[in-house]
Protein backbone atom coordinates (compact mmCIF):
# COMPACT_ATOMS: atom_id res chain seq x y z
CA UNK A 1 0.00 0.00 0.00
CA UNK A 2 1.28 3.57 -0.92
CA UNK A 3 0.01 6.62 0.37
CA UNK A 4 0.38 10.32 -0.93
CA UNK A 5 0.06 12.81 1.91
CA UNK A 6 -1.12 16.50 1.32
CA UNK A 7 1.52 18.04 3.63
CA UNK A 8 1.67 22.02 4.59
CA UNK A 9 4.38 21.57 7.22
CA UNK A 10 1.56 22.58 9.93
CA UNK A 11 0.33 20.48 12.78
CA UNK A 12 -2.83 18.82 11.40
CA UNK A 13 -0.72 17.18 7.93
CA UNK A 14 2.73 16.83 9.68
CA UNK A 15 0.59 14.24 12.09
CA UNK A 16 -0.85 12.61 9.11
CA UNK A 17 2.33 12.35 7.68
CA UNK A 18 4.10 10.38 10.51
CA UNK A 19 0.50 8.03 11.27
CA UNK A 20 0.76 7.81 7.18
CA UNK A 21 4.48 6.27 8.02
CA UNK A 22 3.36 4.18 10.54
CA UNK A 23 0.35 2.65 8.46
CA UNK A 24 1.44 2.38 4.84
CA UNK A 25 4.55 0.29 3.12
CA UNK A 26 5.77 3.19 1.01
CA UNK A 27 5.08 7.14 1.51
CA UNK A 28 4.95 10.07 -0.41
CA UNK A 29 4.16 13.93 0.26
CA UNK A 30 3.24 16.33 -2.01
CA UNK A 31 3.02 20.69 -1.11
CA UNK A 32 1.68 23.62 -2.42
CA UNK A 33 2.74 26.62 -3.20
CA UNK A 34 0.04 28.70 -3.98
CA UNK A 35 0.99 32.47 -2.64
CA UNK A 36 0.14 31.79 0.89
CA UNK A 37 1.44 34.39 3.55
CA UNK A 38 2.52 32.19 5.76
CA UNK A 39 4.77 30.43 2.67
CA UNK A 40 7.66 29.28 5.50
CA UNK A 41 5.04 26.27 6.24
CA UNK A 42 6.70 24.85 3.29
CA UNK A 43 10.20 24.79 4.93
CA UNK A 44 9.05 22.71 7.74
CA UNK A 45 7.38 20.12 5.07
CA UNK A 46 10.49 20.12 3.64
CA UNK A 47 12.19 19.37 7.17
CA UNK A 48 10.25 16.01 7.80
CA UNK A 49 10.44 14.78 4.31
CA UNK A 50 14.10 14.62 5.17
CA UNK A 51 14.04 13.29 8.29
CA UNK A 52 11.96 10.68 7.45
CA UNK A 53 13.93 10.17 4.05
CA UNK A 54 10.21 10.50 2.22
CA UNK A 55 9.91 11.81 -1.20
CA UNK A 56 8.59 15.28 -1.42
CA UNK A 57 7.24 16.96 -4.38
CA UNK A 58 6.03 21.13 -3.90
CA UNK A 59 3.75 22.12 -6.97
CA UNK A 60 3.40 25.50 -7.79
CA UNK A 61 -0.62 26.94 -8.18
CA UNK A 62 -1.67 30.01 -9.67
CA UNK A 63 -4.13 31.78 -6.97
CA UNK A 64 -3.56 34.84 -8.31
CA UNK A 65 -7.15 34.71 -9.39
CA UNK A 66 -8.67 34.07 -5.78
CA UNK A 67 -9.46 36.60 -2.88
CA UNK A 68 -8.68 35.67 0.63
CA UNK A 69 -6.63 36.79 3.16
CA UNK A 70 -4.57 33.97 3.53
CA UNK A 71 -2.83 35.05 0.31
CA UNK A 72 -0.02 37.70 -0.38
CA UNK A 73 -1.63 41.27 -1.11
CA UNK A 74 -4.54 39.67 0.28
CA UNK A 75 -6.43 41.61 3.25
CA UNK A 76 -4.67 41.55 7.05
CA UNK A 77 -5.41 38.53 8.81
CA UNK A 78 -7.99 38.45 11.53
CA UNK A 79 -7.18 37.92 14.92
CA UNK A 80 -9.04 36.22 17.76
CA UNK A 81 -10.61 33.18 18.48
CA UNK A 82 -11.82 30.13 15.33
CA UNK A 83 -15.09 31.80 14.36
CA UNK A 84 -17.51 32.04 11.41
CA UNK A 85 -17.50 35.71 11.63
CA UNK A 86 -13.91 36.51 11.96
CA UNK A 87 -11.59 33.95 10.22
CA UNK A 88 -13.95 33.61 6.85
CA UNK A 89 -11.97 35.85 5.01
CA UNK A 90 -9.20 33.02 5.33
CA UNK A 91 -11.36 30.86 3.04
CA UNK A 92 -9.24 30.10 -0.40
CA UNK A 93 -12.04 29.10 -2.69
CA UNK A 94 -11.98 25.21 -2.53
CA UNK A 95 -8.67 24.92 -1.91
CA UNK A 96 -8.39 21.53 -1.07
CA UNK A 97 -10.51 20.66 -3.47
CA UNK A 98 -7.83 21.71 -6.04
CA UNK A 99 -4.96 20.11 -3.77
CA UNK A 100 -6.30 16.81 -3.37
CA UNK A 101 -7.46 17.12 -7.27
CA UNK A 102 -4.08 17.42 -7.51
CA UNK A 103 -2.62 14.84 -5.05
CA UNK A 104 -4.80 12.18 -6.67
CA UNK A 105 -3.23 13.06 -10.14
CA UNK A 106 0.03 12.43 -8.39
CA UNK A 107 -0.77 9.10 -6.97
CA UNK A 108 -2.07 7.33 -10.09
CA UNK A 109 0.83 9.22 -12.03
CA UNK A 110 3.41 7.07 -9.06
CA UNK A 111 0.64 4.12 -8.86
CA UNK A 112 -0.18 4.86 -5.22
CA UNK A 113 -3.88 3.72 -4.24
CA UNK A 114 -4.32 6.43 -1.02
CA UNK A 115 -4.12 10.20 -0.94
CA UNK A 116 -4.21 11.09 2.91
CA UNK A 117 -5.17 14.62 4.19
CA UNK A 118 -5.37 16.58 7.44
CA UNK A 119 -8.73 17.42 7.89
CA UNK A 120 -10.28 17.74 11.22
CA UNK A 121 -13.82 18.59 13.24
CA UNK A 122 -12.72 22.08 14.25
CA UNK A 123 -12.14 22.99 10.71
CA UNK A 124 -15.32 22.47 9.87
CA UNK A 125 -17.20 24.97 11.26
CA UNK A 126 -15.95 27.76 8.43
CA UNK A 127 -14.16 25.51 5.71
CA UNK A 128 -16.76 23.90 3.61
CA UNK A 129 -13.90 22.07 2.30
CA UNK A 130 -12.69 20.02 5.63
CA UNK A 131 -16.36 18.86 6.29
CA UNK A 132 -16.61 14.40 5.86
CA UNK A 133 -19.62 14.89 3.08
CA UNK A 134 -16.82 17.01 1.03
CA UNK A 135 -14.33 14.61 1.57
CA UNK A 136 -16.75 11.74 1.07
CA UNK A 137 -17.31 12.65 -2.50
CA UNK A 138 -14.41 14.01 -3.19
CA UNK A 139 -13.06 10.39 -2.94
CA UNK A 140 -15.85 9.08 -4.69
CA UNK A 141 -14.92 11.45 -7.90
CA UNK A 142 -11.37 10.31 -7.17
CA UNK A 143 -12.33 6.22 -7.32
CA UNK A 144 -14.08 6.92 -10.30
CA UNK A 145 -11.92 8.93 -11.98
CA UNK A 146 -8.77 7.24 -12.23
CA UNK A 147 -7.69 3.73 -13.24
CA UNK A 148 -6.31 2.65 -10.04
CA UNK A 149 -9.39 3.76 -8.13
CA UNK A 150 -7.09 6.62 -5.37
CA UNK A 151 -8.93 6.74 -2.05
CA UNK A 152 -8.78 9.76 -0.59
CA UNK A 153 -8.16 9.06 3.19
CA UNK A 154 -8.89 12.18 5.90
CA UNK A 155 -7.92 9.51 9.25
CA UNK A 156 -8.97 12.49 11.58
CA UNK A 157 -12.01 13.65 10.21
CA UNK A 158 -13.44 12.79 13.25
CA UNK A 159 -10.87 14.49 15.97
CA UNK A 160 -10.26 17.57 17.26
CA UNK A 161 -6.72 19.54 17.16
CA UNK A 162 -5.95 18.31 20.54
CA UNK A 163 -6.48 14.76 19.39
CA UNK A 164 -3.84 15.40 16.94
CA UNK A 165 -1.61 16.83 19.31
CA UNK A 166 -2.17 13.83 21.48
CA UNK A 167 -1.32 11.59 18.75
CA UNK A 168 1.24 13.33 17.43
CA UNK A 169 2.99 13.66 20.91
CA UNK A 170 2.77 9.69 21.14
CA UNK A 171 4.38 9.45 17.74
CA UNK A 172 7.21 11.80 18.97
CA UNK A 173 6.93 14.56 16.19
CA UNK A 174 9.15 17.44 17.28
CA UNK A 175 6.35 20.14 17.00
CA UNK A 176 8.79 22.75 16.96
CA UNK A 177 9.30 21.99 13.68
CA UNK A 178 5.87 22.78 11.92
CA UNK A 179 3.95 25.41 11.39
CA UNK A 180 0.49 27.13 11.46
CA UNK A 181 0.49 31.11 11.97
CA UNK A 182 -1.31 32.34 9.03
CA UNK A 183 0.56 35.41 8.99
CA UNK A 184 3.67 34.02 8.30
CA UNK A 185 6.09 36.73 10.01
CA UNK A 186 9.06 36.07 12.00
CA UNK A 187 7.55 34.18 14.58
CA UNK A 188 4.24 32.55 14.90
CA UNK A 189 1.44 35.76 16.48
CA UNK A 190 -0.25 33.69 18.93
CA UNK A 191 -2.90 35.98 18.26
CA UNK A 192 -4.73 34.77 14.70
CA UNK A 193 -7.24 32.08 14.70
CA UNK A 194 -4.91 29.38 14.12
CA UNK A 195 -2.50 30.21 16.77
CA UNK A 196 -5.38 30.42 19.25
CA UNK A 197 -6.37 26.93 18.33
CA UNK A 198 -3.15 25.41 18.31
CA UNK A 199 -2.14 26.84 21.57
CA UNK A 200 -5.56 25.75 23.51
CA UNK A 201 -4.64 21.76 21.60
CA UNK A 202 -1.72 21.93 23.69
CA UNK A 203 -2.77 22.82 26.84
CA UNK A 204 -5.68 20.74 26.95
CA UNK A 205 -3.04 18.30 26.67
CA UNK A 206 -1.16 19.59 29.39
CA UNK A 207 1.58 20.22 26.79
CA UNK A 208 3.82 23.08 26.09
CA UNK A 209 3.76 24.32 22.30
CA UNK A 210 7.57 24.09 21.70
CA UNK A 211 7.00 26.94 19.20
CA UNK A 212 8.14 30.38 20.17
CA UNK A 213 5.42 32.71 19.89
CA UNK A 214 5.74 36.58 18.90
CA UNK A 215 3.06 38.14 21.52
CA UNK A 216 5.18 36.31 24.23
CA UNK A 217 8.35 38.20 23.36
CA UNK A 218 6.17 41.69 23.67
CA UNK A 219 5.30 40.90 27.08
CA UNK B 1 -28.02 32.36 -12.74
CA UNK B 2 -24.00 33.00 -13.65
CA UNK B 3 -21.53 29.99 -15.32
CA UNK B 4 -18.34 29.67 -15.27
CA UNK B 5 -17.46 27.15 -18.47
CA UNK B 6 -14.06 25.38 -18.92
CA UNK B 7 -13.13 25.82 -22.32
CA UNK B 8 -10.31 23.96 -23.87
CA UNK B 9 -10.88 25.62 -27.26
CA UNK B 10 -11.82 22.06 -29.00
CA UNK B 11 -15.06 20.86 -30.35
CA UNK B 12 -17.14 19.87 -27.11
CA UNK B 13 -16.24 22.59 -24.41
CA UNK B 14 -16.54 25.43 -27.23
CA UNK B 15 -20.50 23.68 -27.85
CA UNK B 16 -20.43 24.09 -24.33
CA UNK B 17 -19.91 27.26 -24.40
CA UNK B 18 -22.62 28.46 -26.70
CA UNK B 19 -24.92 26.58 -25.05
CA UNK B 20 -24.03 28.26 -21.79
CA UNK B 21 -24.38 31.84 -23.32
CA UNK B 22 -28.05 30.87 -24.28
CA UNK B 23 -28.99 29.33 -21.13
CA UNK B 24 -27.18 31.15 -18.56
CA UNK B 25 -27.98 35.36 -17.43
CA UNK B 26 -24.30 35.62 -17.63
CA UNK B 27 -20.69 33.63 -18.88
CA UNK B 28 -17.11 33.76 -18.17
CA UNK B 29 -14.70 31.27 -19.33
CA UNK B 30 -11.71 29.49 -18.02
CA UNK B 31 -8.72 27.73 -20.14
CA UNK B 32 -5.66 25.89 -18.87
CA UNK B 33 -2.43 26.05 -20.13
CA UNK B 34 -0.52 22.84 -19.09
CA UNK B 35 1.37 22.23 -20.89
CA UNK B 36 -0.12 20.08 -23.44
CA UNK B 37 1.24 19.63 -27.58
CA UNK B 38 -1.89 21.44 -28.64
CA UNK B 39 -1.52 24.07 -26.49
CA UNK B 40 -3.13 26.16 -29.86
CA UNK B 41 -6.53 25.11 -28.83
CA UNK B 42 -6.27 27.87 -26.14
CA UNK B 43 -5.77 30.62 -29.45
CA UNK B 44 -9.68 28.90 -30.54
CA UNK B 45 -10.55 29.63 -27.03
CA UNK B 46 -9.34 33.09 -26.83
CA UNK B 47 -11.43 33.58 -30.32
CA UNK B 48 -14.44 32.49 -29.05
CA UNK B 49 -14.51 34.54 -25.71
CA UNK B 50 -13.80 37.48 -28.05
CA UNK B 51 -16.23 36.84 -30.67
CA UNK B 52 -18.81 36.55 -27.61
CA UNK B 53 -17.86 38.96 -25.64
CA UNK B 54 -17.14 36.86 -22.91
CA UNK B 55 -14.59 37.52 -20.04
CA UNK B 56 -11.90 34.94 -20.18
CA UNK B 57 -9.09 33.44 -17.77
CA UNK B 58 -6.55 31.24 -18.74
CA UNK B 59 -4.77 29.26 -15.53
CA UNK B 60 -1.09 28.08 -16.10
CA UNK B 61 -0.73 24.55 -14.50
CA UNK B 62 2.80 22.76 -13.50
CA UNK B 63 1.48 19.17 -14.92
CA UNK B 64 5.84 18.69 -15.21
CA UNK B 65 5.25 15.85 -12.44
CA UNK B 66 2.64 13.76 -14.91
CA UNK B 67 3.12 11.41 -17.27
CA UNK B 68 1.23 11.74 -20.63
CA UNK B 69 1.71 11.77 -24.40
CA UNK B 70 -0.23 14.17 -24.43
CA UNK B 71 2.10 16.40 -22.75
CA UNK B 72 4.87 18.45 -24.66
CA UNK B 73 8.42 16.07 -24.12
CA UNK B 74 5.54 13.02 -23.35
CA UNK B 75 5.95 9.82 -25.98
CA UNK B 76 3.91 10.43 -29.57
CA UNK B 77 0.82 10.51 -29.63
CA UNK B 78 -0.82 7.53 -31.12
CA UNK B 79 -2.83 7.18 -34.79
CA UNK B 80 -5.69 5.07 -35.01
CA UNK B 81 -9.43 4.96 -33.86
CA UNK B 82 -10.00 6.08 -30.32
CA UNK B 83 -9.65 2.87 -28.22
CA UNK B 84 -8.54 1.71 -25.13
CA UNK B 85 -5.72 0.07 -26.41
CA UNK B 86 -4.16 2.94 -28.38
CA UNK B 87 -4.91 6.32 -27.04
CA UNK B 88 -4.81 5.19 -22.78
CA UNK B 89 -1.00 6.90 -23.45
CA UNK B 90 -3.34 10.69 -23.50
CA UNK B 91 -4.78 10.49 -20.86
CA UNK B 92 -3.54 12.93 -18.16
CA UNK B 93 -3.92 11.65 -14.73
CA UNK B 94 -7.24 13.35 -13.13
CA UNK B 95 -6.94 16.00 -15.23
CA UNK B 96 -10.32 17.05 -15.37
CA UNK B 97 -10.53 16.74 -11.73
CA UNK B 98 -8.14 19.16 -11.41
CA UNK B 99 -9.59 21.83 -13.80
CA UNK B 100 -13.04 21.17 -12.17
CA UNK B 101 -11.75 22.12 -8.92
CA UNK B 102 -9.93 25.15 -10.03
CA UNK B 103 -13.11 26.37 -11.87
CA UNK B 104 -15.11 25.56 -8.45
CA UNK B 105 -12.89 27.43 -6.71
CA UNK B 106 -13.03 30.50 -9.47
CA UNK B 107 -17.14 30.34 -9.60
CA UNK B 108 -17.11 30.45 -5.98
CA UNK B 109 -14.49 33.62 -6.02
CA UNK B 110 -16.65 35.38 -8.65
CA UNK B 111 -19.97 34.27 -7.19
CA UNK B 112 -20.94 31.67 -10.03
CA UNK B 113 -23.63 28.94 -9.27
CA UNK B 114 -22.66 26.77 -11.88
CA UNK B 115 -19.37 25.09 -13.55
CA UNK B 116 -19.90 23.45 -16.79
CA UNK B 117 -17.73 20.96 -18.76
CA UNK B 118 -18.14 19.49 -22.35
CA UNK B 119 -17.02 15.49 -21.22
CA UNK B 120 -19.59 13.11 -23.75
CA UNK B 121 -20.33 9.63 -23.78
CA UNK B 122 -17.50 8.87 -26.92
CA UNK B 123 -14.56 9.83 -23.82
CA UNK B 124 -15.82 7.43 -21.62
CA UNK B 125 -14.57 4.42 -22.15
CA UNK B 126 -10.65 6.10 -21.87
CA UNK B 127 -10.88 8.56 -19.83
CA UNK B 128 -12.06 7.52 -16.38
CA UNK B 129 -12.38 11.56 -15.49
CA UNK B 130 -15.37 11.89 -17.99
CA UNK B 131 -17.59 9.30 -16.62
CA UNK B 132 -21.14 10.19 -15.51
CA UNK B 133 -20.10 8.80 -11.84
CA UNK B 134 -16.94 10.74 -11.60
CA UNK B 135 -18.65 14.07 -12.66
CA UNK B 136 -21.66 13.40 -10.36
CA UNK B 137 -19.60 12.90 -6.98
CA UNK B 138 -17.53 15.31 -8.31
CA UNK B 139 -20.39 17.94 -8.40
CA UNK B 140 -21.68 16.75 -4.25
CA UNK B 141 -18.29 17.42 -3.36
CA UNK B 142 -18.25 20.92 -5.02
CA UNK B 143 -21.55 21.73 -3.69
CA UNK B 144 -20.70 20.46 0.03
CA UNK B 145 -17.10 21.96 -0.45
CA UNK B 146 -18.37 25.66 -1.79
CA UNK B 147 -20.29 28.62 0.64
CA UNK B 148 -22.49 28.96 -2.71
CA UNK B 149 -22.96 25.65 -3.17
CA UNK B 150 -21.64 25.47 -6.74
CA UNK B 151 -23.07 22.75 -9.10
CA UNK B 152 -20.97 20.82 -11.82
CA UNK B 153 -23.01 20.78 -14.61
CA UNK B 154 -22.00 18.38 -17.86
CA UNK B 155 -24.89 18.46 -20.24
CA UNK B 156 -23.48 16.24 -22.74
CA UNK B 157 -22.97 13.43 -20.69
CA UNK B 158 -25.53 11.55 -22.48
CA UNK B 159 -24.76 12.42 -25.69
CA UNK B 160 -22.31 11.30 -28.68
CA UNK B 161 -19.50 13.71 -30.36
CA UNK B 162 -21.78 13.62 -33.43
CA UNK B 163 -24.84 15.00 -31.38
CA UNK B 164 -22.54 18.05 -30.36
CA UNK B 165 -21.68 18.59 -34.22
CA UNK B 166 -25.54 19.13 -34.64
CA UNK B 167 -26.09 21.12 -31.71
CA UNK B 168 -23.23 23.55 -32.37
CA UNK B 169 -24.22 23.85 -36.11
CA UNK B 170 -27.79 24.68 -35.40
CA UNK B 171 -25.97 27.40 -33.04
CA UNK B 172 -23.93 28.62 -35.63
CA UNK B 173 -20.49 28.11 -33.98
CA UNK B 174 -17.81 28.39 -36.87
CA UNK B 175 -15.59 25.31 -35.99
CA UNK B 176 -13.14 26.11 -38.29
CA UNK B 177 -12.12 27.94 -34.88
CA UNK B 178 -12.10 25.13 -32.82
CA UNK B 179 -8.90 22.89 -32.52
CA UNK B 180 -9.13 18.83 -31.70
CA UNK B 181 -6.01 17.32 -32.57
CA UNK B 182 -3.70 16.15 -29.65
CA UNK B 183 -0.48 16.30 -32.10
CA UNK B 184 -0.58 20.51 -32.39
CA UNK B 185 0.92 20.12 -35.78
CA UNK B 186 0.71 23.55 -38.41
CA UNK B 187 -2.46 21.77 -39.41
CA UNK B 188 -4.52 18.76 -37.56
CA UNK B 189 -3.38 15.26 -38.44
CA UNK B 190 -6.27 13.15 -39.44
CA UNK B 191 -4.75 10.20 -37.55
CA UNK B 192 -4.85 10.39 -34.07
CA UNK B 193 -7.63 9.27 -32.02
CA UNK B 194 -9.46 12.34 -31.51
CA UNK B 195 -8.68 13.68 -35.09
CA UNK B 196 -10.85 10.46 -36.34
CA UNK B 197 -13.36 10.82 -34.14
CA UNK B 198 -14.02 14.37 -34.90
CA UNK B 199 -14.22 13.69 -39.01
CA UNK B 200 -16.78 10.76 -38.41
CA UNK B 201 -18.97 13.36 -35.81
CA UNK B 202 -18.77 15.17 -39.21
CA UNK B 203 -19.68 12.69 -41.69
CA UNK B 204 -22.42 11.30 -39.63
CA UNK B 205 -24.33 14.58 -39.82
CA UNK B 206 -23.55 14.63 -43.53
CA UNK B 207 -21.69 17.64 -42.78
CA UNK B 208 -17.67 18.24 -44.14
CA UNK B 209 -15.50 19.72 -41.37
CA UNK B 210 -14.71 23.24 -42.22
CA UNK B 211 -10.86 22.66 -40.81
CA UNK B 212 -8.19 21.74 -43.11
CA UNK B 213 -6.31 18.30 -42.16
CA UNK B 214 -2.67 17.82 -42.55
CA UNK B 215 -3.63 14.34 -44.78
CA UNK B 216 -5.35 16.32 -47.00
CA UNK B 217 -2.65 17.75 -48.24
CA UNK B 218 0.12 14.95 -48.32
CA UNK B 219 -3.15 13.11 -50.25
Amino acid sequence: MKAIVVLSGGLDSTTVLYHAVKKYDEVEAISFDYGQKHRKELLCAMWHCDHLKIKHKTIKLDFSCFKSSLLSGGDDIPEGHYASDNMKSTVVPFRNGIMLAYAVGYAENVGADSVLIGSHSGDHTIYPDCTKEFTDHMGLASQFGTYNEVTIVSPFNDKMKWDLVKIGNDLGIDYSMTWSCYKGGDKPCGKCGTCVERIEAFEKNNLIDPIEYEKEVKE
